[in-house]
């Protein structure tokens, strides 16, 4: 398998979308772990993280915020039904991923998925209902040890991208950091 | 930047430790996120964690029970003075690494990184104190933006190990999983 360094330059070409969708949030419980998941989405190069689960408004005011203020093109959405996404999102041609520690290994099937032009991505709460599996395009484990969808996504995200998405832009941010050797340095505008 | 293949199948050299500091641990508000902490840790690769803040033994007993059912050697602990950890692991010539997205980018940073043979990394709650800033011998971001740092220290041991800690194995384990395309395949001992 060949990669490339990290540290490109360049963005994803702007025709690849990433699509991250987050089934069985329950708020209170998810609340922090949700909105990690959203964050990380958009810090890492995905374009829109759709929750399902329970509706949960402040979740998703939350994301906006972050938006907002970091600049960037990223959308927050709820949808009710997760399968109707799924299938949507099949009917566009988009590769269905879904990361459960059942799957198969991350560093076997990168180049296959590399070669997928628009991807959804799949991440779960404790127990994902067993048609998820069956729905995706691949299942894939972000090692097949028990950990968190968190870093799981975070790694398929800067494989699949060869670690230029470190490199992201976010145009429109109201707050900008310089990067500090120690301490802060922050650039409002 | 040269990298290798994350498909490599060895592990760490035996000597390499890296041993993970969580601070400013809420009992909580932080459960969740300080568990998947310690869980991602033991899955990428590092050989403990050490939480502070509020002492939270159900936290730490959380963390046991995966190392218990999941094998490998994984240690988590408790210690009330964050900074005692930091002096005392910097006198055994580990190289401290905080992760904040106020830091300086991953990607300009791994290579030297990389030659550091054991790490003490910090990762914070919220608000870090000043003085953590200071103590570091390196502030990593990984990207300037905010996210997470489940994400955050995912992306940093796997680039630390060059992608090696995804093939590493746990002895003693009760319960293993068999990769698979569709569904589950769990085998125990």
């Amino acid at each position: 398998m060949t990669r490339i360094p990290i540290d490109g330059s360049s963005n994803l070409p702007r025709a690849i979308m990433i699509v991250i969708l987050r089934i069985g949030h329950r708020p209170g419980r998810d609340e922090r772990v949700s909105t990690h998941c959203g964050l990380v989405s958009r810090a890492l190069g995905a374009s829109s993280i759709i929750y399902s689960g329970e509706k949960d408004e402040k979740l998703i005011e939350s994301v906006k915020n972050v938006v907002d203020k970091w600049g960037g093109r990223f959308y927050a959405s709820y949808e009710e039904n997760y399968r109707n996404v799924i299938k949507t999102y099949k009917k566009k041609k988009y590769v269905v991923i879904h990361l459960t520690m059942y799957g198969m290994p991350l560093q076997q099937q990168i180049t296959k998925l590399r070669k997928c032009k628009n991807l959804l991505i799949v991440i779960g709460a404790e127990k994902v209902p067993p048609e998820v599996y069956q729905m995706a395009d691949y299942n894939i484990a972000v090692t097949n040890q028990p950990h968190s969808e968190i870093a799981a996504l975070a790694l398929l995200l800067h494989e699949y991208q060869k670690g230029k998405e470190l490199n992201k832009l976010f145009p429109g941010a109201k707050i900008k950091l310089k990067p500090c050797a120690k301490g802060k340095s922050i650039i409002e505008k």
